[in-house]
């Protein structure tokens, strides 16, 4: 059998979320309008605690830079989580966006990312999949190398 | 007489769109949610191949740039149509923003945007400007020297 | 007696507002849909001219990013006055993106943010705190160090 729930899915792929991380100012993880879910800028990030330093195309390569977005995406499904009480309230993503920290002539970006679209596909499901916008920017807070926005639909 | 459509003024202009360009990951072009329509990052491509490539202040002047710029909104406008099957339901722009790739002290990015903002206005009409946001990053997707980001209020 | 509007609030900071700035290009300075008013993006300018210039890491330290970072935030708020007749019908920040002009290794953007993120909390009260994204850019228009977006939900 298919798992048919976003947290069936996120069972059988054997992922465990961590624990949502808190603001690192004077701001909310998420705000919910209409059914629509704004969450804030999602880093690889435990606590305070940066799990990856630096920029694609000088310390990292796109593999470190796509297991950084991975944990970056896990971090969103758990704001998420935490604000609707369960993935299942998600409908889809309206919108991804993904924030490269880049250092050079880096081109490759919309492979990074892929390590997020992936990832959020895989556990809200194929209709989920939402609209994409990539960049490369000069650097993120904490040094970190990537940041998720997410515009989420969900139920009612 | 004054063309009031926006498929008429496309004509009286003299365009024609190109192709919309294929999603280049694991992500859909366009999201409709209620009466807006999130476009993904609209870059300077026909294919997967960059019709343009550099930064804004090193192999890219604001002519080069903005010609640029025109080539990922005509890719927006492709986009919507495909989506909505004619231009006629976009009612207006709700936000364009515009990422421009720059190197050293730009200063002129109002310039290379107001060629996506003049676009849009003469395809979509007078009424239909938006708000906007221009920034300087790093570096974008396949070396291109603009990506787009439009959100398109649209008749329901 | 605390002040509970954001007016009262405003005047109970001894703050005045500057004139709403107009645009650098073709574009609006906000659009409402629905019950969302989409700013454009927010520099630290007064008429067209910059009051801050450089990036965070060289011309400018923590304390003039953030002081720059307040007078954008003070044109939102004059933007929004002016398209809305009063403050008094922003229910609350939706998503505050803030946008630095960075040099080299910086780590601590959170702190330039959070110039805007109090203020905002301030004058629209601690029920008003949205979601919040925080980039460092290559550059921005004019030279400016910060860029802020803003997502409004107003009062219908």
């Amino acid at each position: 059998m298919t798992p048919t729930t976003n947290e069936h899915r996120l069972q059988a792929l054997g992922l465990t979320l961590p624990e949502a991380p808190q603001p690192l100012g004077a701001y909310v993880p998420a705000v919910q309008t209409g059914n629509l879910l704004f969450l804030s800028g999602m880093l690889p990030i435990a606590g305070h605690q940066a799990l990856a330093l630096g920029h694609l195309g000088r310390e990292l390569d796109v593999p470190a830079a796509s297991r950084a977005t991975r944990a970056a995406a896990l971090n969103a499904l758990a704001v998420a989580r935490h604000h609707l009480g369960t993935l299942d309230r998600v409908r889809r993503v309206v919108r991804l966006g993904v924030s490269i920290a880049t250092h050079g002539d880096v081109r490759n970006h919309a492979q990074v990312a892929d390590a997020a679209s992936e990832l959020l596909r895989d556990v809200l499901g194929p209709d989920s999949i939402g609209a994409r916008m990539v960049f490369g920017v000069a650097s993120l807070p904490l040094g970190t190398p990537v940041e998720l926005e997410l515009i989420l639909e969900i139920e009612p």
